[in-house]
C-alpha cells in the first residue's frame, strides 16, 4: 500500500494502450507510477533515473550499455540512469511500479 | 486529482490483462478504482452499486434490463445496480474511474 498519496485520475497511455500507468504523488512530493504492460517490445527513454519493480508477471530488459537481456521476475527490480533508453520485452503482461530518483 | 488516498500497489487483472484497475482507498474508507480496458467485449458483475465515469476514450454499455446499447463518451458516466451484470464493448480503449456506492 502506498499511503497518503495524491492520484492523478487520467492514465498515462503509451503504445495504443498496450502500456499504461497511473501517477501518484507522495507526501514528500516525489512521484511514483504504477504501470501495466501487455505483451510486446517497447523502447522507453528516461528523463530522471528510474527504479522499476515488478509487482506481478515478468519482463526482460536490455539496459543501456549492456548487450545481454536480463529477466526480471515478480518482486525483482532494476534501475535505469537518467537521460537514457532501455528496451523491454513482455511475454504475457507485467504489473510494475516505477520510482523516480532525483539527485 | 484524488487527494490523500491509499493506493494498493498491485493491479487488479481481468481478461488476461486486457482490463486492469488500481484500487484507491479514500480518507473516509470508500473505494475508488481507476481502470483501463483495451478493445474487446466484456461482461462484469457487481457486488455493490457502481458509478462509472469515462476519463479518456469511450465505451458502449448494455445495462441490466435494457435492450439498447448506450455510448458513453469522455466525461460521461453511468451507474449500475448492485448484484447485477452489465456488458461493455470497447473499440480502441477506455480509461475510467469507478466509485462504489454503499447504501
Amino acid at each position: 500500500m502506498l499511503k497518503q498519496v495524491n492520484a492523478v485520475k487520467k492514465a498515462n497511455i503509451y503504445f495504443d494502450g498496450k502500456v499504461t500507468s497511473r501517477t501518484l504523488i507522495q507526501a514528500d512530493g516525489s512521484k511514483v507510477t504504477l504501470g501495466f504492460m501487455l505483451a510486446g517490445e517497447y523502447t522507453f527513454g528516461t528523463n530522471e533515473a528510474e527504479l522499476m519493480t515488478v509487482l506481478q508477471g515478468g519482463m526482460s530488459v536490455l539496459l543501456p550499455g549492456e548487450t545481454a537481456w536480463r529477466r526480471i521476475a515478480e518482486g525483482e527490480e532494476f534501475s535505469v540512469p537518467k537521460n537514457s533508453e532501455f528496451q523491454v520485452k513482455v511475454d504475457k503482461y507485467v504489473d510494475y511500479s516505477c520510482s523516480y530518483i532525483t539527485e
